[in-house]
């Protein structure tokens, strides 16, 4: 039996929480990714999910079919356009329309749950504060209050048995920094997806918010960006 | 167009949320009641929850699949026996094995969710701190810590939109009180459904802690209790 400490990583199969997971299992965690297929356009992220899993070595891997769509409010559930070819000064304005009510906190419940049922006192987040989309919940403050919400949640904080910490590795690098610790790391970002909205064969569209942050990312790293985009 | 504020309320079709969602329909709300279907073995309690839903005049009533025992850890979702014929005092030692981890944390979120899309500031909880099952995620404590959470997680937050509120109004009560101020309402409880263990048929063991808190809270309360009980 192995005797390794157990983390949840929560895994979109994009850059960030694809280098997360490599983070945890650098420092020996034995590692249970979860992916959720909320109705996001890009579903085709799943399958690179799938890859980054099996990639990193995690002991399992879990999909959770959750429907976010019949929430609604998102570009990237509902029939609303993605936006393309923003300006960095325009990425700084605002949220943007991809923004998915409530999602971190969403995806963090459904980690808490897991991690309890695991033993596993430490859930990975690839969420980041620079070079990010302007969404809330991928704010130090915010994680802060989830982990502080999550110990008075659960049986097994609260009665002393383990305490939750939710790990942020990313939350203060650039895209660049991310990306060179994951090659450090060997993660294959060949396998990563990070396109809001693929064409139907998955091919990245080059221009939405996610795309473009990438693409940045692997210049600023000096890194050859393995990526297939349309545009 | 109704200019009458909007309320998000968890609704599982028991005595709690039932006493809950009418307190928020007194108070003049617009009520969009959100049941789960998480893998529960008493799933029957979703029949009592669109009844009661129509009862109390929900603008509208969402129910989300929700796979919860894929993750497993609960009586409620496994194949685990429930607990049968307990005394108050065994009820009132540690946190059952029908607790549920996280549940309270991911119901909140996607209420939140939802709450968000839909501009409603008050999402109503049924929880109660007396008189109820020992479940961590039903303190006053947690329920003040997730309110800060989610108005650190969400966009109209953050941006001034509005202010979320976590609704306890039952949360210092006795079953008893809550059945009195439901009767008040006009709630008709034979629609609720409590048991964990429900015959096939969907009739109530009368000996799972539930069963036995419902039974208890009629009798305290003076009221003739609707259920039919197998035992």
């Amino acid at each position: 039996m192995s005797s390794a400490r157990k983390a949840v990583t929560l895994l979109s199969g994009g850059i960030d929480s694809t280098t997360a997971m490599a983070i945890a299992r650098s420092e020996g965690f034995e590692i249970y990714s979860l992916s959720f297929r909320y109705g996001q356009r890009h579903a085709v992220e799943l399958e690179s999910s799938k890859k980054v899993a099996v990639s990193l070595g995690a002991k399992e891997h879990l999909l959770i079919n959750l429907d976010l769509g019949k929430i609604g409010g998102s570009a990237l559930t509902d029939d609303i356009s993605v936006p393309k070819c923003r300006t960095e000064a325009e990425m700084g304005v605002g949220i943007p329309v991809t923004y998915v009510p409530a999602r971190n906190t969403v995806f963090l419940s459904l980690a808490l749950a897991w991690a309890e049922t695991l033993k596993a006192a430490d859930i990975f987040i690839g969420v980041n504060a620079l070079d990010y989309s302007g969404y809330p919940d991928c704010r130090p403050e915010f994680i802060e209050a989830f982990e502080a919400t999550a110990n008075l949640a659960i049986k097994a904080a609260v009665e002393g048995e383990m305490k939750i910490a939710i790990r942020t590795p990313l939350i203060h690098m650039t895209k660049a920094q991310i990306i060179k610790t994951g090659i450090d790391l060997g993660v294959d970002y060949r396998l990563t997806h990070s396109c809001y909205d693929p064409t139907p064969d998955g091919s990245a569209c080059g221009q939405c918010d996610s795309c473009l942050l990438r693409k940045k990312g692997f210049q600023e790293a000096g890194v050859p960006d393995p990526t297939k985009y349309t545009a």
